[in-house]
């Protein structure tokens, strides 16, 4: 046994990685300057006003991804290292990667991207959708196949971001459609590819420990601080940013609260199940992120937020296990429950707000006829003058309709990409252990150290015989 | 045994919530509405320039609340889960409670009420004198309990915070009198009528573990870390809110170090205690709250943070014990400790700043005539003038009084409120344990899982005989 | 056994604290005051929004320094609560110590220091200098050795800093020279004469678990996403600041992937090593800091954080081993790796960009004249004006001289000082544990809490024999 098994697949990702940085500066190199400095003292202030107002919610967002999902992923008790390392660095890889796309695509200005804080920002964005389809993959895949989903899923976001709000008007301004429906389907759909094997019998390293669901919950609770951050980073500064952060309190606190009615009415024994507080706590915010800048009364923001707290624990009680039965889906961190049926919920949300808001303009009041103030009143006149109301309406129908299809499609298509040899997927009596890719003690205190390579010999001669 | 024993208690807690939140949103639909838009460019400025002043203090203190004090609570080794979740169902809870009672009593125009960022924030801040009351009973109570404590305790806060402040016309920025010490003594009042029974002996799970008490160790950093954004928050903008920022820096920092010096003195072998430092370090940023942005020097802020650490670890090390063993009082997390002894310091040192300050105007340095800037020095001609400084000395020692008066008052009613049979209080044997209310694998590896499920069983039994 | 073994020596700390303290009151009593108020409407506006840009940043470094780096050092698993503690501890100690020493050095007019946050932060920085230093002792001193090499090392700080940025007129905006490479070789010098025995065996409990690695890895992840904040905090408004974050955005997340490969390549088995991903992933940072302000494009500061991380890894694989066998020196965290030689590429960095830079400038393109912006353009002229472009490149190595210099000599005297008998350093047996210093149950099941005691007491015994 000269070479420890396994051993060749590791090999694997450094080229990819060094391969793709090595490109990255090449186009760098090429192409990618700053702004030109502002020559004026005036312009010096607007850019350090601009900076002012942004980092703070950029940074806020940063923690977000990095801190809090990190640490919400780890609920795996021997998975935790790799939960967040690769995270880590799927969000670095996937930021880098749209910044590259996003400049030729959209910026590309007599040869030359500049590059901005805003421009990282959006960025990011698209590696958001990235951090969310792994969750229905957790723990069964190779770093390898995690960087080349990334490397698929970013290019076909752009797309589908580029139809559903450019070409179809469609409004989102927290990326309730374009970002979270998308990804779980996406998601889902390279799960469904990936593991098309019969239903997997629970992994014995696939429960959580009572310290394993309390890394998980803090990472929950961290999402949920800095939530309204990353909704109303895009909006208009002023009323609508308020209103866009209220909305969004109000509809994670409805959340938090009605997600512990749901989970305790649903547990025979009146338990509260962890996997239930770590997500639905959560679904508000998802759900919210379409309207959360819209004319609507603070009541709508928690309605939405209870119910979409509810959708996502009747989800985990009965439509996971069902999924899993009916269409042999894996759906490891019930990434379906958590932005998949909530983002539907907020884009159903989105259509009745408009018609009611509608309504209520063509109505007598003058007073609120451009409920949505200043800024957004010429969103009103512009985008929905060019569709009309019941236009804008269905636009947002059809974007969810793109966001779903598109992402459903070309997740079936990543997944079965994924499916190839050379990618390495682990066998899996080696998953949900970070001893398979981290010079990591081993977790067992019994069988040592040496059980893993031992594991390992043992699967590596039974797939030689 | 065909229901499983403690199982109908459970059921409680989905009733009571969900009836809440149908009523919370009831009240939304029927009076809550936001802001009218600004309709002039001008306006949109003030209320974006608003947001982005705001907002990032308002991020740091949902991070306290949220992350901080829920880890700091963590310190029972095998009631993690529970401090945290708990701790954030009665954030939620508290701060929706508030807004509608805040709602009804202060903003109540033409049958409307129109939500604000700013709102939100003092509805936060009446839930925080929840969270901290929680701290003398934790663990040893059902989360039905902790709800009907908090549906008492914030209409009873919002009362004392409107004679305090708005009749008495007490100074005290950052909440040390009226948040602090009322919710101290509530806390208190409620563990003494809750557990009159005779001194109970220490509960097997009750003892940290390293592990725990790093985890409550985080918590106590980022508290004091986030701190001046809760002092500074509803500070004057410019000199009295930079000044606020100073002196909280100074107080804590000083209560850092002051702890390892009084920690270290009175333990006999030298060792340091994780309590101290969990709770010490943090008297500061309690004790300074109330005098954060008067004019006093820098010195003062160094010195009332140093005393009231060393009142934190001395009242740690005798006055716990000795309230235990005189008055069978029960403080688990010993608020008294860390929010009742500064908070009555700071109190102390308004006064005496207040008295100073007055001696220092009426001296003959006219640079010195209006101490406090621009804003802060109306404060003492309106304030001040009002009442005379003497006057106003008065007012803060009647604050005090009132705080803790009324609070021990309410306090005990409340917790005799609490004795209710239906309100399930859980027997001494299952406390300080996840698994009564979590659907959480037992910590003990040996017992197993079930363990517990026969203790409650044993015990049903017992209570049948 | 009247007395316990090592009770004496802990003795030590609250004395050498409690005078400390006591000295700092007096002279904040004696000396330190607050600005003047502002007396106008207007002042008042400008103070407020130096709060407002300057406040947010501030609090991105406190968590940094006090949750951030103390998380990252816990990864010895049964000192996890010494680390923090003495982190925390030793920040506040050397802010305020630094507080006083600027105060008499930089700000001492007619008799009084006036404190504002400006001030505050920069004796912050000189703190962080103490705080990356320890990283090269971390678990074999006792706390008053740390106390006394802070002591020592903030006024040697404070010269070095003045040489090098007074005198020298080095550029170095994000620390890289003057706090990274200073603390780097201060800490290794100290480390020197420490502990100048032979080499030292592997202590049993030096050895991460995967818990503690875990922690670790949390605290890296926060460094990582708020160390643009520190970077960029001390940069112009404006251009300036805003390139400074881009720059260690870019640089940060070159490194996170470039960690990545450098580490999977140089283990023989293709596992990540923890210990790579923790130090690694934050090398950029440090490089970044000298040149983040200054024009440069931005596959620059891509390819500086690119072969930082390659240094770091190459570092811990070849260098940290070497230097044990070859010196005798011991590096618990690895700072050189760290700390040391990406500061040496960042500082070889700032030079090239500014010999580049002023070829671009001597070229025909007048755009980009004066490539740095409004602001900077000042520098341009007015600092590189003093010394010309070449002058200033031989001052940017001239200023990496002194540091490496003085910082070397000065920690090899300080490592001297650390050995007197009364600063009670403890004994091999006693290290890399929590149960030293605190009150905290000990971590091995086994042989029960008693075991330490025991030990010590066989000690004793050893050493009285």
């Amino acid at each position: 046994m000269a070479v420890p098994p396994f051993t060749r697949p590791r090999r694997l990702l450094p080229l990819f990685l060094g391969l793709f940085q090595g490109a990255l500066l090449l186009f760098f190199a090429l192409f990618v300057t700053y702004d030109e400095p502002s020559a004026q003292a005036e312009d010096t202030n607007l850019v350090a006003n601009q900076v002012y107002s942004t980092f703070p919610f950029f940074q806020d967002i940063q923690v977000m991804l990095v801190v809090g999902l990190g640490l919400l992923l780890t609920f795996l008790p021997r998975y935790g290292f790799s939960a967040l390392t690769h995270n880590f660095l799927l969000l670095n890889f996937s930021m880098q990667w749209a910044l590259v796309l996003q400049g030729l695509l959209h910026h590309f200005h007599h040869g030359q991207v500049q590059l901005d804080l805003h421009k990282v920002l959006t960025a990011e964005f698209a590696a958001v959708t990235v951090l969310i389809s792994v969750g229905a993959i957790l723990g069964r895949t190779s770093p390898c196949q995690l960087l080349v989903m990334a490397t698929c899923e970013v290019p076909i976001y752009l797309a589908s971001e580029w139809i559903i709000v450019t070409c179809l008007g469609v409004l989102d301004v927290g990326g309730t459609i374009t970002i979270h429906v998308f990804s779980c389907y996406f998601g889902l759909g390279v799960s469904k590819v990936l593991f098309r094997a019969a239903q997997q019998p629970l992994h014995p390293k696939e429960t959580p420990t009572p310290r394993s669901d309390l890394m998980s919950l803090v990472g929950m609770l961290i999402l949920w601080v800095f939530w309204p951050s990353f909704v109303a980073v895009l909006c208009q500064p002023g009323d609508a940013q308020h209103r866009a952060i209220l909305n969004t309190l109000l509809a994670m606190s409805a959340s938090a609260i009605t997600t512990v009615v749901a989970s305790s009415l649903l547990e025979k024994d009146g338990k509260l199940s962890p996997s239930h507080l770590q997500n639905g706590s959560l679904a508000g915010g998802v759900a919210i992120g379409v309207v959360a800048d819209m004319a609507m009364p603070p009541v709508a923001a928690l309605a939405l937020g209870s119910l979409s707290a509810v959708a996502c624990v009747l989800g985990f009680r009965f439509l996971t296990p069902l999924l899993g039965r009916k269409l042999v889906l894996q759906d490891q961190c019930g990434i379906h429950n958590l932005h998949g049926l909530p983002g539907i919920l907020g884009a159903a949300a989105s259509i009745v707000a408009i018609l009611v808001a509608s309504e209520d303009t063509s109505g007598s009041h003058s007073s609120q006829l451009f409920p949505t103030g200043g800024n957004a009143s010429e969103v009103v006149e512009g985008q929905w003058g060019a569709h009309g109301v019941s236009g804008q309406a269905l636009c947002q129908a059809a974007g969810l309709a793109v966001a779903i299809g598109a992402s459903l499609l070309a997740g079936l298509l990543v997944g079965a990409t994924l499916r190839l040899p050379c990618l390495a997927q682990p066998p899996k009596q080696l998953c949900f252990d970070d001893s398979l890719y981290f010079k990591i003690q081993d977790q067992a205190e019994s069988p040592g150290p040496d059980s893993t390579t031992e594991e390992e010999g043992a699967l590596a001669l039974k797939e030689q015989v």
